[in-house]
């Protein structure tokens, strides 16, 4: 009898239809792209433009975006060090399902820590996570790295919290001589990776 | 500043691509099956029949198969009634993710508590949340029932659990004079369902 985590009596159980299947029907390769990076350097609207042009190309992907996910999933969880921890882990874990069901898998979030993130890809087999990062000076528009400054909101990534850079992340995304590239310039440059990787088609 | 949950400071972000374009694109409409039934009643025969036919039709549908993700995104919970709670009230916010992608999410979990059936209906906008109960002799191939009787495996639904009934299901899937549908009966049964319903054209 299996013993799998806390269970007793689970066994694994597979479809004949599979994922094989699905990147057929849909005409593309189910990944994760996993956009990091502080608060306020652009990534929803990345997430966004990545989004509008691979359905412009008739691709399906979808954005699991880790503000919207505390709304839902992740709602019983908090800011510890713990939490966000399990926060990413559940990310990570439901976008494996995605890809797993053809998707291309917009992940957005954060994820300061470089183990959490290095664990979400362990989830993936075949290289299928790629990781993009927005490296790029961030925004203020909601004047939180005011109140993180001033000490009102704590834990905050970039100010009192840190943030680990990736070693080797697939995709970068930088200032050219001090100016943030436009929203399909930056979509561009991850779609055109997709593209060159044979994410696109079937 | 929105306190949402555990967490402060977090805002919802909308996509210019929704469900609406990602329905047209795969030509149906994002929902959820959700298979209720006793262990060993044939929730994940019925899971993969559903999923074959729903193929053969060239619409995308994905299993979250209750099982199979207590090794993934369930696997930090036990069978607690706490944590049978948090095992269901998960897969229902990860089916509501699957639908609101466009996918017709075929959830299989033995779910035996009505109100965290109706918490995971609940999730559900617009009558997209349709239940399919299982009401056929359960086998016992793996041994299973057998044991609990024999008091070696605790708090098994049937046994020395209890599995409430849905009230009001959309789909009720029976023996007829003792003998239990085909897998391909039982699998039609919900396929037509979804064909009357309007699920399968945008």
């Amino acid at each position: 009898m299996a013993t799998v985590g806390n269970s007793t009596n689970i066994f694994w159980q597979e479809s004949p239809i599979g994922r094989l299947e699905r990147q057929k029907l849909l005409n593309q390769k189910g990944c994760v792209v996993w956009i990091t990076g502080l608060s306020g350097s652009g990534k929803s609207t990345l997430a966004f433009s990545v989004n509008k042009e691979l359905y412009s190309r008739g691709k399906l992907s979808y954005i699991l975006d880790g503000d919207n996910l505390r709304h839902g999933l992740n709602k019983n969880l908090c800011f510890s060090a713990e939490d966000r921890t399990e926060n990413i882990r559940r990310v990570g874990e439901v976008a494996k399902l995605f890809a797993d069901a053809g998707l291309i898998c917009i992940a957005s979030l954060i994820s300061p820590y470089r183990k959490d993130r290095d664990a979400c890809r362990a989830m993936l087999p075949d290289s299928n996570f790629i990781e993009a990062r927005l490296l790029v000076d961030a925004r203020d528009p909601k004047g939180l790295y005011k109140l993180a400054r001033a000490g009102k909101i704590k834990g905050f990534t970039g100010i009192d919290d840190p943030y680990e850079p990736p070693l080797n992340c697939e995709i970068e995304i930088k200032q050219k001589d001090g100016v943030c590239p436009t929203p399909n310039a930056m979509a561009g440059q991850v779609v055109s990776y997709l593209e060159e990787e044979g994410y696109l088609h079937f």
